[in-house]
């Protein structure tokens, strides 16, 4: 049987470490936290993005461009940290090598760059049978200010930062070559990472991830990592209303819990939503038992199959 | 026309850059250098290996775990910096997600990582139709004792760390499916990255590259970026004597000039040799004329066909 992801980087990839006192955090949280100096220390994150397993076929070159950064801006967000520079590891096809790609898949990395002033300063291109885009990103932060999965607490309120489940909501209207509003279809290729959200949180919350996998798989890291447990109440979780009006009940929490893609945050603190000072949405608070409930209204739970989404 | 590995970098991937005053070199050295305080900078580089171009299908799992490390240290050598730090960002096929197949790539790779004190830190794996392995490898060193491409002089000796061609060599009967002693398959399948060599002759040096794709195109690096020319004593290049007895003439320049995959450095310094404080050898000097001429001791020049290696 082929081996899972979190099997594999657990069984094989986790202790591959030198006695090395600088090293804050290694593999496991969203990325990994170095020392530099007393106060400072370097963030480091890499992320893979392949086409036919993150990207469909018919993905735009710009929205491969802008979203194979934006996946590795959304985990320096995650940790509270500000992105500073990016390395480029291009697999590419011989279709893949024309002007008119390549010059819009620059567009749509550059753009994002650009906007959180994040410069490339290296990287690799060579030829592949398929194409795939691997980005590392660096930050450097103020060691006190990084936030990791661990710090959750019984008792914390659990936020989101904004919509769920918009990107698997397309994602399937696409395949279904149904359709799309821009602004949905953006969700899934051009997903804005709240790198200022996570920034303007850092210092005020006790846990945080973005959510790539889905929510439950997402928060279970969270809870696994703070070895606490949670309470969902499902109808708190935020949704564009085209998904509660096109999606059947089944379809619509498989999107809002184990959709992915849409790079939101999530996070725990015991600080009331007032002093957060970003637009945030309460959707359930930290247990000390440990499991994950996910509750409705009228007091039924939901078991969803598809508790998350692994690249495989 | 599909287009070339470096001029996809120039053309689209050099000036994705913001107003960052401690970005020292960015897109275009072995490694990019980035100032973290007065005296230190972060130096970080990234490759990608992918099965069926740089490595063969037969491959062993240990030989490409430690290769694909190998061929990142190899830039931190030639940056004359210690390598700390890296990621690893995987993309597994099912036949490679089996535990035997990571077992065993673990172990290539773990061994080349301790033989380095160098931890992993982080990265992804994600399923995929063909294997491949990106490394992101991190150093901190002195400012003022990292080694760029830019520094040759005229009148400088040009100098490479050891035998040149193995690789190419070992490939070649591979492919012919010939015999080969062990010590000549390991410098394919587990090349030694020169970093003890490369920290050595910091701060000894004018210019150093190591030599992935080849003597001619990665010294053509070394000339372009410093504005100089060389001349090359074709017979002054080291070689494992099986080449020359069992290649002939056409075959034997071309592994020794052109082969790549070897992973020494190539350096040029105006320092006397006995004050290098390593074992080297000298192939040629820096020249203010432009260009690369290669000259054997009857007077004639070489003029290989095949100058490099891209890896399309």
């Amino acid at each position: 049987m082929a081996l899972g992801e979190f099997d594999i980087i657990r069984r094989y990839f986790s202790d591959i470490v030198a006695a090395d006192e600088d090293i804050i955090c290694g593999v496991g949280d969203d990325a990994a936290v170095i020392a530099i100096d007393a106060e400072r220390a370097l963030v480091v994150a890499a992320d893979t993005c392949v086409i036919g397993v993150h990207f469909p076929l018919q993905t735009p070159a710009y929205a491969i461009g802008f979203k194979s950064l934006a996946v590795n801006l959304s985990d320096m967000a995650a940790m509270g940290v500000q992105p500073r520079w990016c390395t480029l590891a291009l697999n590419l096809p011989p279709q893949y090598r024309q002007a008119d790609w390549l010059a819009e898949f620059q567009r749509g990395f550059a753009t994002l760059a650009k906007q959180h002033a994040v410069s490339l300063i290296g990287g690799d291109t060579c030829g592949a049978d398929q194409l795939s885009v691997t980005v590392q990103i660096i930050g450097i932060a103020r060691s006190d200010q990084i936030v990791y999965r661990s710090g959750a607490k019984p008792g914390d309120a659990i936020y989101v930062s904004g919509e769920l489940g918009t990107a698997a909501f397309a994602l399937r209207r696409l395949q279904a070559e149904a359709d799309l509003p821009d602004t949905v279809l953006d969700s899934l290729y051009q997903p804005q990472p709240q790198v200022t959200t996570g920034q303007s949180l850092a210092g005020k919350v006790h846990a945080m991830i973005d959510i790539s996998d889905g929510l439950l798989a997402d928060l279970q890291h969270i809870l696994n990592a703070s070895g606490v447990g949670a309470i969902i109440d499902a109808e708190a979780i935020p949704a564009n209303p085209l998904l509660r009006q096109q999606l059947g009940e089944a379809e619509l929490w498989q999107c809002l819990l184990a959709g992915g893609d849409d790079y939101q945050l999530c996070f725990t603190t015991d600080l009331p939503e007032a002093e957060l000072g970003t637009a945030v949405h309460k959707i359930g608070e930290i247990t000390a038992d440990k499991g994950l409930q996910i509750t409705k209204k009228d007091g039924t739970q939901l078991t969803p199959t598809e508790y998350g989404y692994q690249h495989f």
